[in-house]
């Protein structure tokens, strides 16, 4: 399944950057937070992370690599693949681009918790089938 | 009064820092919160900002004055004079040197509130005796 | 002079906010810092706050009122009120409102230099111009 | 090969938490840039990231493990295994610890590059001699 992809646009801010002028290896979650953000409003129809008081994405794994360094005020591409891992877990695949050129690529995985007992839950079907097609 | 000087020591690190090649100017906030964190910590005896279930401090008011910028590496000596305002509200002003220069100045208010009723409340006699003395 | 007010939307994302459950304090200057840097690239057609190899907006003072907490998800509006103090320095008053109600007030102030020295510079008459009207 | 093991020990501030009560996952980043930071310092010599006008490491890869959460005000300690992958480039892995339990592992890999020409260079021996032993 070649699957869906979700198409963002950011743009590297001064606070993304740091003193070796490109934006701080940790600012790159930041544009991949929102992206992921954006697409659960609009695509899946609920907030993001934090769905209702019963159900919670929390984050267990992210990683990046960083090809080649954005600069400030840089136009950013960033593209998502979600993906359904289990009836528990969702993996986003991220790719971010600049004038067509990829810099940097790296994914999320996050599990569905209820914050009152900490502990996982199954992720609503609604949110499995609007995140999957 | 002369009143109380909490000195505390931190360092200018790589994600403090922007495209300017210097401290990020909301990163002095940073600096400013380690501060009276460590102050609360040693000298007050009670977690910060948030004491307990029934006590937090919020934020009502922040504000800073950049004199000189500060640099990646730089070895900073933040001093907190901290203030009772009335029963309910506290003021801690900062001061940033570096080798015995005043590059930043502010302060910061905060005031006391029950979390659970999200209202403001009395700052325990205990805590307001430690933190003016 | 009534003067100009610029709007910008922004929302209030999983890392603006803290473990008091709403936004961190600092994260209110990401706020501010966006919206600047949407208004110069839309009115004023410059890069912010990094003009040119000889033009850049230092921050000098930054300032806010925090009068009711914002939210995890919550949708802002960002009021800006752009004012030329002298020919070398400019301030930004800042109201951010939800649902028409003022949450949080504040100024930023900052100095035009010359990166290479280092040293204030006259801000270009083209954008004192666009900022003024 | 055993090889070094730096110990850090760290705190969780309220501006590393969010909404979710619990540390923010790009905030981990700074708990490792923290360690990594106070090794080249004590261990190394010189100034991490950027160690001159001709040396700077540049971040290639980041990755993390969130096993269990960590709050606001708990007590980290870090541990770093830095190793030489070639003469251009690093490897940090890194494991944060509360109370004797693994919270988190990930690892950072940097390259050393020449600012000036923004290209990768050799590792100075007397630097991979230090972050070896």
């Amino acid at each position: 399944m070649a699957g869906l992809e979700y198409v963002f646009e950011d743009v590297v801010r001064i606070y993304d950057t740091d003193a070796q002028g490109i934006a701080h290896y940790a600012a790159y979650y930041r544009f991949f937070t929102n992206t992921i953000e954006k697409f659960f409003k609009e695509r899946v129809g609920v907030p993001y992370p934090n769905v209702s008081d019963e159900l919670w994405f929390v984050m267990v794994e992210s990683h990046a690599v960083y090809r080649r360094p954005v600069k400030l005020g840089d136009t950013l591409t960033v593209l998502l693949s979600p993906k359904v891992l289990s009836n528990k877990a969702m993996r986003f695949d991220l790719k971010i681009l600049r004038e067509g050129e990829v810099t940097t690529e790296g994914y999320l995985v996050q599990v569905a918790i209820n914050p009152k007992a900490w502990k996982s839950v199954e992720i609503p079907r609604e949110i499995i089938e609007r995140v999957s097609t």
